[in-house]
């Protein structure tokens, strides 16, 4: 028996979320599905974050033990030539006995992809919040600095297991890419941590917007952060925007 | 009765391409469809170019004859909420009587995008042709650079109507954009000129990529360009990767 890692891509939008569900659609069961056609092995995937419907990623983390006697190569092969097209693993390697995707993980970089323009985008949609009017970049990008440091993030999100809420974010903060076609604008927001509670960023993205549009000020947002509970409004921001972009480790 | 032109964009996945066909999704049933229900008349669309089964754009240009009476933006904001989602309008002008989508463009700019990595892309895949093995890009512009000027281009294509198939390119060019999170390259082909022919970028993406496989040099490109029949190898490429970005007018 070896234990492996994998690198994991999918577009999220036809799957009910990372997590296993019975009969629904789910990235974790499509994936141990493939793998099990592979290998003639019942495996269970464990992964770095269980990203909710919708969500999308480029660099979620896998690992999974497997008694697989052929190359990982050849396994990566096989293993995208069973996955549904939405779905793709690459960069499989042999991991030590004591790392685990989640648990061993240093920190996670999500990206949040605004469209601002004065017509939604069909081209955009799949990957992005579409956002009517112009925002206020630079007082959500003031805002967003508050998020930086250690913090009690309970005004953005339960805590997945126990009641921890503190957390530690190495970098929030926004990108704007202009597009010369529509004469709109992306705004990314890039955000690292060492890890993220439900619905962390979708919550901190939605209050950003708030913030965007003038309805509170960037000193509001961060009393909404210091308050520490969820009693605040929040503008919905759709799944769609969301893409979980890297997971970082120490160990290998 | 007022001339009205639009331009459209259009994630073309799910369409039979743009031309109206009885009973299958097209671009242009569904621009009617819409525009109909929100004038309650009968209207025939006319665009730049007819663009294939799961092509999309960016750019394209239609005009229509219409006797709405209020303002374009209203009419704008009506046509985009009874779009469906992949699918929007923007820029609606007043033009002048003799104005003509496809007759009065001056130019057509379109880009293929072809992403080059070691496993396939699932957020790149709906906008892109995935090549597994690296290219050649350089050979490839080379290639591409005897493109440029006017041509017989019978050898990429048939002429949408009558037997003409001189064309005028005045851009035929690559740019390269690394993927870091893959280890991928994306390569985007920029193609402008007076007009197109059928299938024209498509079968010249296909064949460049012969000249990036090794399969043929720059010099075997342009004689098949010179030879001016059909008759040479083409790798096929998939529409996805291909859009209308844009159309060029001198007038108003």
């Amino acid at each position: 028996m070896r234990k492996v890692r994998a690198t994991v891509e999918y577009d999220g939008t036809a799957y009910q979320g990372f997590q296993v569900q019975v009969n629904r659609p789910t990235i974790q069961g499509a994936l141990e599905k493939a793998l099990q056609s592979v290998t003639a092995e019942s495996i269970r995937i464990t992964s770095a974050g269980r990203t909710d419907a919708g969500v999308h990623a480029r660099g979620q983390v896998v690992h999974f033990t497997t008694a697989w006697p052929h190359s990982l190569e050849v396994l990566e092969r096989a293993w995208n030539a069973l996955l549904p097209h939405d779905i793709a693993v690459r960069d499989l390697q042999q991991v030590s006995e004591d790392f685990h995707a989640r648990f061993s993980a240093s920190s996670r970089e999500y990206r949040y992809t605004i469209y601002v323009g004065a017509v939604r985008s069909p081209l955009l949609a799949r990957i992005s919040h579409y956002h009517a009017e112009p925002l206020d970049v630079d007082a959500m990008s003031e805002a967003a600095l508050a998020l930086e440091g250690e913090h009690d993030f309970a005004a953005f999100g339960r805590a997945p297991w126990g009641d921890n809420t503190v957390r530690v974010v190495h970098r929030a903060q926004f990108q704007r890419q202009t597009e010369p076609l529509t004469g709109g604008e992306l705004l990314f927001f890039d955000i690292e941590a060492n890890a993220f509670l439900r619905r962390m960023v979708r919550l901190i993205v939605g209050t950003l917007l708030l913030v965007g549009k003038g309805t509170l000020s960037p000193a509001a947002f961060q009393e909404i952060l210091l308050a520490g509970n969820l009693n605040h409004p929040i503008a919905a921001v759709v799944p769609a925007g969301l893409c979980l972009m890297r997971v970082n480790y120490n160990q290998r």
